[in-house]
């Protein structure tokens, strides 16, 4: 019998949950579940919609639900109270606020012998377990993290609420000779200007002035004052051809060393390169409502992140497939 | 009080694991079992070194043993044994009897009641792991391995036995037309000769004939006759100056697609540099050797692979500090 998952939110996340249960044959979609009239929301596959209000009617129909909502103010309270009821994954991804949201979801998730999985994604997600690995293998080193290229939601948002722009796009882009420095092995202290750049294409109102708006961009404290910024003035119709996707990547990075005093050099680098942001992010929430499933099935409830978890619970293959395949 | 670590063999693997010992303060290296004769081991850092007949007397001394002998007759024997003593780690990478050789350590481990991991180091091992984790998140992709830029004692070896050889290192080296391909989200087949070739760096004895050691290596089936293999004739004084390290390396890399059709790829790469070969798998040794102690103290008993361990017990940090610090 395939797992059967619920979908708690349906933004590009929850569509991309959508999409990956298909790639998971041991996997099913019941539904989602929204605040909106369902009646108003179309699935991509024809999965049913149901709202949200129903949602406790279903506790004997769903063996995991997946959260698909922001972290600013829908996952500090959607994921407590569903954990109440169902097994649990998040992508919260607030960092300074994760150990508060682990002690919310842990009580309720006790309480109910549930199991949850919270901030689970690419950062926080697999690059936190690429720290994790690389610090407990190279005890003496420094790690870094590039992000890029890529979109930045953020960055791009911040763009669109200045007076006379009507669209934006923001790249975060890593400074490819930082990159190099860290790749050959080096262990510098950068500033934030040389790690990372930023390079935004901008649409602007009808008689707007560009010059202000590109100095408003390059000067905006935190977002843009600290790094090279780029700044395009294109039209809408090339925004949304050859900027309509969410792309992003980025790479970390452990230089560590070992020997009688330190005299060899590793680097240990973990990278990705991702067409689609919130698709990537949905196969991995995919991936982990397997291992919450299993985890709950042994009896190991509470909250999880992808640090507790052992990597067999996370795969499609048995245990003794997976060793013998890719030992 | 710190873990109390045993070293079982003392090549290069052993003398890489007392230096990492050293640079983990939660451990402590007890001393070295060795077949030799005691008095004529020295160790780096001045550690007992001890007769491998005496082993049995020290299993209360001993939270871990870490066994630092080869795969192919050492540890299918040493590992089972060890294992009704002590808690053991290995690095055993036969590939192919890796399932049977968890079977064996299994069936001691469990009956008494110790904790074993096996195939520990980079392949099988960190690589391992990163198809585990590339596979369960992007169900739909091809994995690649590309090995190298390293030494490869095998070849190495092979080439030595060829007669007119005095000595020899052979660099495995990925093609770069090959790892470009995949890194740019392609997913081809490639014949062996496409993905890796082999540069061999040989010292003749007086009066060999390079022509004929040169075809001989070039022909030598399965290890040289199916790659683009290049012969360097040098001294030997060349040989220890330019080419007396153990370097290696590598990448896994995972190209996944996800969406409706398919039509976002994705790229996944782990990859590592290695100054020294021996010295990173010991310090993978050695993190492991800590989990299986916790995992020990858990009453976790059995054989483990990298696959089955919550990475949170490989490291330092307690769980709390690693989720506020790596997620």
């Amino acid at each position: 019998m395939p797992i059967r998952i619920g979908i708690y939110g349906y933004g590009n996340l929850g569509k991309g949950v959508e999409l990956a249960i298909r790639q998971n044959e041991d996997m099913e979609c019941v539904g989602v579940f929204t605040r909106r009239n369902p009646e108003s929301v179309q699935t991509l596959t024809g999965i049913p919609v149901y709202s949200a209000d129903k949602v406790t009617e279903m506790t004997d129909k769903i063996d995991v639900m997946i959260l698909c909502g922001g972290s600013s103010t829908d996952l500090p309270k959607q994921t407590p109270y569903l954990a109440q009821y169902f097994n649990v994954v998040d992508s919260f991804d607030t960092h300074a606020k994760i150990s508060e949201h682990l002690k919310n979801v842990q009580a309720a998730a006790e309480k109910a012998q549930k199991t949850a999985m919270i901030s689970v994604g690419w950062d926080p997600g697999m690059f936190s377990l690429a720290r994790a690995y690389s610090g407990a293998i190279l005890s003496q080193g420094k790690d870094y993290t590039f992000w890029g290229k890529g979109v930045s939601q953020g960055h791009s948002d911040a763009i669109r609420r200045i007076e006379g722009v009507a669209d934006a796009k923001q790249y975060t882009i890593p400074v490819e000779a930082a990159l190099q420095r860290v790749r050959n092995g080096e262990s510098p202290d950068f500033t934030v200007r040389e790690k990372h750049k930023r390079e935004c294409f901008v649409v602007l109102k009808d008689g707007a002035n560009a010059e202000k708006v590109e100095t408003a961009i390059k000067t905006m404290p935190h977002y843009f004052d600290e790094y090279d910024t780029t700044v395009h003035f294109i039209s809408q119709q090339e925004l949304n051809e050859k900027h309509g996707g969410l792309p992003h990547g980025g790479s970390v990075i452990r230089n560590g060393v070992t020997g009688k005093n330190g005299e060899n050099k590793h680097v240990i680098e973990y990278r990705i390169k991702l067409d689609s942001n919130a698709e990537f992010t949905s196969s991995v929430l995919v991936a982990c409502a397997r291992a919450v499933y299993r985890m709950h099935k042994d009896g190991n409830f509470g909250c999880k992140t992808m640090l507790d978890v052992a990597p067999v619970y996370l795969m499609k293959e048995t245990r003794e497939t997976a060793i013998a395949k890719l030992l």
